[in-house]
């Protein structure tokens, strides 16, 4: 089926696999009138690019995109806007031998099973280097919710076992996991080196708090704004849980506990107390940040030995070399950023026809 | 924005409030020929029914389903099937009290900063009867998935702090939380009395475990059998988390660990050592079981007194009275099964235009 | 597949059968604060009302329209409206002869074709019948319309070989066939008498005059315009060619006769000296007059003996008896209404998120 | 809005301006197994290049289009296709006049309307070169249908007045105007000479007819398969007329004439004595060839003097020089048929699940 599109206004397209020509995404139903350069992007881009510390694959990408359609002396047309990031460090050798057998914890086999055979090479479809369509889709609409004061902040609150215990924004990019807390980013360094002197490698979580989403996004039933949230994130690789607000814990907790009540602010707004909903209320934006957590797995592409079976159906022992990230969350902030990017800007532009009369004013028929 | 519709081939639109005259779904793109009666639904119905024991809400709803079209001489026709159930206790005045006021933890203040006024009575379209036309399409997606051998068991796996800690497939009919544990279910009990006595309400958490879902069915991207299950379940009011297989925790474990390792069967099939995927890899079903769980939040009507504002921005007091389930997790059981069986239904079709192969086999070109 | 809904924005999804309980509409996606009562609706269900003159069918159908749900004190909640007309007219007998043969003209054998079996009874899905709930959702997007200055005026051109010479909008009510020429009427009228005599059917065709869209509406690709309306207009049973503006008489021009000239108005707005474009250039609409033309075939349902095939495939001699209309035109007018309405309210609302300034005003950030 | 995607299962987005870097095209959804080559696309694009008679433009493009992803050792892998046509030949000073003016019969005025402003050069998204994709497109369509024996034939009926009177396939790539009649296109060549002198430019009629279709494809109510057709027609900048079968003439007709009577063939299959339903009756193939055809305007673009507008609202007179073609059907010959083959193929993989004994044969579950 047709499933590499997201979004319904803000739609996106993407294509490619891990070593064909390039990797691409085509955004259509971006507004037109937004200033947009591939300097804008290439700033998302660079933050998922490999090579950045011991903890990430040292593959050598520079993952420079071309914006190919869709802006026009400097500025968003209404028109598809496509991009195209060329694939450059292609050492296909490297992945010859996973031609035949199918790795643990990844989709070979499920490709297979799917489709009778795959593109194996590097992942083929299934590779991380699919996000790259995503993260330049997500920078373009983060830079249209910048517009309208909508930004967010994405960080690590777990690496394995070693999760944070407090906060400090200020600190999240001066760590290489980007935890905003210093002395759990000491810990998980440690906790990595010992993962990758096992051969082994490591899971976490991320925290998305998105802020300046007004009140009344989303919708009561289907298309829920926390629901859209969970799909666009379960779609990434590797991701295993997604909960919002007080999220597994409320299943803990009593009404009392859980419920946020509701106040007046001295400008005459509704607030809440407490943001245990995570922004969301029946499906729509109750005007707190929205924040939501993802589990990842560990990285499936681990050098210990482990048990699998080849094609043609003979049992083998494997152990899988080259050069993949111990652990996949840095690299993951951004991409779980973008998404959540893409699916606020649709929830945006589908909820400006809720209301008659916003209607009817927009068309100065009030 | 058109929020109420559910699939892409396998279609459903649901409609209705807690107090109008009815709740109905149209199915949309159910196969011809599958044997169908209003008994086959009613089964379903009658499982999400208030009433049956003294941790749901005490009111009396028969929910009497009427197929309206569809089906003709007992079997679908391949056209739209519209089900029907009116409503038949409708107390307004029980409601008319929260039509000023935003209820803590409800829908009430967002469904007002979306469409500018709401139908208040018993919750509207955000009422729990909403799900009334999801389990009713349910039923009609489960009976064609027995067709093809798959099947599904829901089953509540904590009542707040209380957790099952053995798992007994016959034990979960004869308890009112559908437990597979009798401890487990007696403690639940326990709090559950006392969570009544101070008027408070409990969360809780569900597990779903879908079987004989054959390798190949789900997409690799955005369509992602997982990210289609994340959404369908987190598209249901009240749940805060969702997660697969090893879900959260799998962020906490190692690579060796998590990776399941491949063997072959004894009939020459693929399968897997352990199941921390939950029988997804990489969007794709792997041919294990599917298993799921969700985080279900607190009832959010509770009579212990609250703060909050009204619609004209006083503070006011409330205490909620009325007939309210004190905790949701036991009524919740049949709509993440029916929102689970609209999902692998929906994926199933889709998955049969996957190969060139099979289409030329199935139009006899082969 | 799921082929029974139409819109994107504004989206309906119909159901029902002939002869089962009823046939109904959903709309999701109308938005909240319009004024709307079943009056509104009934009043464009009973242009369609059969009985009316001796050229439509004698049976009797009062198609009553109750609206069951999205409606709360007069007014729509944004929520999903749902709205059934009972069947009362259920002779079924009159129909159990066609359940073995195939009509020619009708969907009979198609249906079997596709689905293995029919509902057989006076056309099940396929009837005319089907049209209700596009008329009753077709009356809401008109209602919603007029709040914006929109209106449409939808006619007969010809009737059989009889076309109209002249246009008195004033007369259109006046006569069976909705002709706005009193002497083209009066020529049709002996023209149906004598197929009648013949026990035969006549075709024609029907104009549509969509006046008040403001210039900029519809999409320049795939989604043009003109290109939904092709669509909606043609997913009408009978219709079999649609054409706009000067449609295919264009195929006969040169540029410099085909091309409208652009002039400023007098208030500083740019317009046509012509109106070949039929209000659409490159999909989009340029603020003239929409007029399109739809071409209905004669009614297939004729008492005049015909050839044709059992289910069996036996070749035998039929004649068709029954209540049937000698010509579709006259009742189609208002179901070609229905559809356009649908199609330009959903484009406007579509149009809402096409440039960034627009959305940031929308927003309250500009 | 997202306008630039078309099918549902075989799903094609398009991308790109007249004078931007490229022009390109997703498919999304193209069944894993079919081979695939560069050169399968080349041979659809090069029927619509330009240059190739003296009636249609003298610019020289290549148009070599190049696969950059979805295709792995020879073979669609059941991932995206996307493919690009680099523009080559960007002149942009030849449009740099018509920045600041509206071209009648062009949607200049139409795009500033909507989106404020527009890439002006060549007509930007608007351009002829945005059938390139559809194009790139329709040829994968093509392969695949030809693989289940689904072939098309597209050929001009009319070039302004001049119409075919015979029909003789081998006649139709021995012309520029791809007409099936000799004589008729030595009187067509007559024209198009005497409007070229005159400065002017001339419309047309186009057909098609695609065989081997089995009967049961398409759907009963909105999706129909003429409906779609139509839709996919209509979206080719320039159409400005559909019709099917009988077409127009149909409204002209009696039911006794227009109806097809069935017969039973010697292999035991339902057949039509003749076709005026042009091969599809209720919305689903008949098994019968599917005929339509699609009224072509004039090229807008004429030297001929014309009157018209500036954005700041000056009536000036204008002249368009320039390589233009003084007749765009022989061109939208290849385009008609590609979006003819893209419908279809969808259409046919949609209708795998209409059936659940088919679904349960293709599930191996019978």
């Amino acid at each position: 089926m047709a499933g590499s599109s997201f979004g319904t206004i803000f739609k996106i397209t993407t294509w490619g696999e891990s070593h064909g020509k390039g990797i691409g995404v085509v955004i259509d139903g971006c507004p037109a009138g937004l200033a947009l350069s591939e300097e804008d992007i290439q700033i998302y881009l660079d933050r998922r690019k490999p090579g950045q510390s011991r903890y990430t694959t040292q593959r050598k990408e520079t993952d420079a995109v071309e914006i190919l359609s869709g802006v026009f002396e400097g500025k968003t047309t209404g028109t598809p806007i496509s991009m195209i990031v060329y694939n450059q460090n292609q050492k296909s050798k490297d992945y010859s031998d996973i031609a035949g057998y199918y790795r643990p914890g990844h989709a070979d086999f499920t490709f297979d099973a799917k489709y009778g055979f795959r593109d194996y090479r590097g992942g083929g479809r299934s590779s991380g280097r699919e996000t790259i369509g995503r993260v330049a889709a997500g920078a373009v609409a983060a830079k249209f919710l910048q517009q309208l004061g909508i930004t967010s902040l994405t960080y690590t609150t777990a690496i394995g076992p070693v999760a944070i215990s407090s906060f400090h924004a200020d600190e999240i990019d001066k760590n290489p996991f980007y935890m905003p807390d210093l002395s759990a980013a000491q810990k998980a360094e440690k906790y990595l080196k010992s993962c990758m002197a096992e051969q082994d490698s490591s899971g976490g979580i991320i925290e998305c708090t998105i802020k300046g989403v007004p009140a009344g996004i989303g919708d009561p039933v289907f298309e829920k704004l926390d629901a859209n949230l969970a799909k666009a994130i379960f779609s990434i690789g590797a991701v295993k849980g997604f909960e919002i607000g007080s999220g597994f814990h409320a299943a803990y907790t009593k009404g009392s506990e859980n419920n946020d009540n509701f106040y007046m602010t001295q400008t005459g707004t509704v607030q809440k107390t407490t943001n245990h909903s995570g922004g969301i209320l029946g499906g729509i934006s109750d005007g707190s940040d929205i924040i939501f957590r993802a589990a990842i797995k560990p990285t499936p592409s681990i050098a210990a030995s482990q048990q699998t079976v080849t094609k043609s159906g003979e049992e083998i022992e494997i152990s899988i070399h080259g050069r993949h990230d111990p652990i996949i969350v840095p690299r993951a902030v951004v991409v779980i950023e973008a998404m959540a990017m893409l699916t606020i800007a649709d929830a945006l532009l589908l909820n400006m026809t809720a209301k008659l009369e916003s209607i009817c004013n927009f068309y100065g028929k009030l």
